[in-house]
């Protein structure tokens, strides 16, 4: 099954942030080894290393809301760059923050894609 | 002559936006014909393309300031994904508009490298 990169950037920010923001432990799955996150200039790699980090972010529920997402491929090795830009409501605050985040995804040989590259930025106005 | 990744970033991004601010149509230079660009959502490929683009848009003079670089490598072939955070200043204008943009770096067989993938969004508040 090869979807065609728009596709793909779509269903996978729509399950990412649905994820994140009802089961945050659940998003190890999206992540391996190899993979590495830049949370505001924090980095860690591992997908057991990225969870931590962001099961212990310190909000607990959450809503993102989706501005836009631009995809390309990333080059021979049938990845995918993934740009997001939109906003994170925390619950309790009045105002959402904006933020700015990137993901390359790589496949892998059962047809489907794990994140290799997380980078994310709140946008301060 | 091997960079490390964030020194590496940190001059590409000095480079390019000095370049944008000063003399655009040089952009060219770091561009190849695989590359691809997404402004604002609009999609062109190639150097040429792309710098004809950058020099259209609807503004002469500007300003990038530089918030936020991150960096991180994208995989096997040695490339280099740059996360840019800032704000660009257009001549007359009262307020800076916030940005954000990534730049997949890849080498080239010289030593030095090209942009692969440039993705750009305004951030509006």
């Amino acid at each position: 099954l090869k979807m065609d990169p728009d596709a793909l950037a779509k269903a996978f920010v729509e399950h990412y942030y649905r994820t994140f923001d009802t089961n945050r432990a659940g998003l190890a799955n999206l992540y391996q080894e190899g993979s590495m996150l830049t949370f505001e200039g924090s980095k860690v790699q591992g997908a057991q290393a990225i969870v931590e980090k962001l099961v212990a972010l310190p909000f607990q529920q959450c809503q993102h809301v989706i501005s836009t997402v631009d995809c390309q491929p990333s080059g021979p090795a049938s990845g995918v760059l993934v740009f997001v830009s939109g906003s994170l409501q925390l619950a309790g605050e009045q105002h959402a923050l904006k933020f700015s985040q990137m993901f390359h995804l790589m496949p892998i040989p059962q047809g489907s894609y794990y994140v290799f590259n997380d980078i994310f930025r709140l946008n301060y106005a």
